[in-house]
């Protein structure tokens, strides 16, 4: 079996870029053609909302997949939809899996023992993609319970071949509530770094990268370096670039020499960059997929240009 | 427009109990002609799962409605079912509270701005049951990402007449690793506790109790008594008892002089009451509908004896 963190990396040299897109399926922002087709079929705003949800999602994928190693669907909006949400949310990390990419569910979920264990069985497939009802390669986590309520997710991705990004630093203005406070001379998420660390380097088996990665929304270039330096062996997610303020400058610190371990997503910049600003002017609505194509490309050559990623280009000449 | 803490208080004096029945369904400990009826009209083992789930929650209310102010669903084992199981906790929340339960949702979400909306929209229902498709009075919701993250909740749980009950104290061992930390003074999840006490107090409006309630699953009595203090606006949330070990001795500083102010959790104790012990010897698998029963009065008249819940009954003679 192929660890989660070398799927990854495999998938992040073919596509010579750590450019993740985020999908944040939101009604009011979605192109009218869809919401008008969505509508036309009737049923409850639930219903058409799903409907438009899953089109849009899908027509998104087949515009990225070439371009981008992985996509990360958030699953609160579909889940706004009931059950037929959660059905299209099953269908689009189906679609994006046999596109070729890797799905990284943005659920942020967290609890003891045996119900960790229904959440990473529900959500975590990794290598099969047959083997979970919501078959993704990894899942976002949340550490406050304690590392015991970690414990199951790890259980089951290394089993599986599945990933998991542990909130460590995120990139809201309330992260510092929490996570910025002092303990024992260190931060609270410095102290959640280094037990995703330990995690990370148990799975990790003598390679660089384990398949525990954790999720650093640094709001100073400064604490990302920190953060790396912490978690020499984890794969880090990136939030907050693009429509969130942050730059490619922001992020360089998360890449190692090679421009492998990090992942930096765009959601809002990329899919709903058509209503306005440049893309709008150039594309319009009538042509968002080539603004979403046009987005996804000038994130991708941004990270080229002013990180470390740029060597993925160099090194495959 | 009633608000969630006096449509609990309401409940609670009417039940004259503050026991609350956690619905954990597991395939493995379901009664098997439940299993076997599920199995035999076909379809994947999800499929199956969901189907056995629905019938034994269903049944379960059924036979707890008249004895208990509320009901608490946790959603990973029906998630663990993939879009047929969120089909069964919608059906599931919708059938108690038409028996007139209060339920909560235990799910334990949280995400930055318009994402915590969407999960809100998704399960706070509040006062009116068609409000939101998964259609809760409450949710428990997670606290790791900050206060800002806290607040679309609060202002969905405001504007529906809805509850929240955020993780403070958990009772698994991993609680000491991050929440029992010593930061300015106090431990993170005092600071926690601080910020959940100051939500709530806006919600009150001049009552005692706001909605904004606290996972409380305090390993030492004392620990209750003292988070009781910092948060006296607060309904407490106390997981543990039974099968986890908590005793009514254990909860009781949960509780006001009127017996108000907090809810007392079972799951498997009440479920699977009828697998093993006293009540599986009287009633056996074959009536585990008089071992749920049995087992859930037996857990009212604990805390009727040994907390201030005892109150409950003499104010209503």
């Amino acid at each position: 079996m192929t660890s989660f963190a070398n799927r990854l990396h495999r998938e992040i040299l073919k596509k010579q870029t750590p450019a993740l897109v985020g999908l944040d399926p939101r009604w009011d922002q979605l192109p009218r053609e869809i919401q008008e087709r969505a509508s036309q079929q009737g049923g409850s705003d639930a219903a058409i909302h799903a409907r438009a949800f899953e089109e849009f999602c899908l027509r998104v994928i087949d515009v990225v997949s070439g371009l981008v190693p992985a996509v990360k669907p958030q699953s609160a909006f579909f889940e706004a939809c009931g059950p037929d949400g959660s059905r299209v949310l099953a269908n689009v990390i189906q679609h994006a899996r046999n596109a070729g990419l890797i799905v990284i569910c943005d659920a942020k979920r967290g609890d003891i023992g045996t119900t960790a264990e229904a959440y990473a069985a529900a959500y975590l497939a990794g290598e099969d993609p047959q083997a979970a009802p919501y078959a993704a390669d990894a899942l976002t986590i949340n550490p406050y319970m304690g590392v015991d309520t970690l414990q199951p997710f790890v259980s089951r991705a290394d089993a599986v071949g599945a990933g998991l990004y542990v909130l460590v630093r995120t990139s809201n203005p309330g992260a510092r509530d929490f996570q910025d406070r002092q303990t024992d001379d260190e931060t609270l998420y410095t102290a959640v770094a280094r037990q995703v660390e330990n995690l990370s380097l148990q799975l990790a088996r003598g390679e660089t990268y384990g398949s525990v990665g954790a999720v650093t929304g640094a709001t100073y270039p400064e604490e990302l370096a920190v953060l790396r330096k912490v978690m020499p062996h984890t794969p880090l997610l990136i939030p907050g670039y693009g429509s969130q303020g942050g730059t490619s400058q922001d992020v360089a610190a998360a890449f190692d020499g090679r421009g492998l371990g990090g992942l930096v997503n765009n959601s809002r910049g990329i899919l709903f960059g058509f209503r306005k600003g440049p893309l709008a002017e150039e594309f319009g609505e009538a042509r968002w997929e080539a603004a979403v194509q046009a987005a996804t490309v000038k994130m991708i050559d941004d990270l080229a240009a002013n990180t470390p990623a740029g060597k993925l280009r160099q090194s495959s000449k």
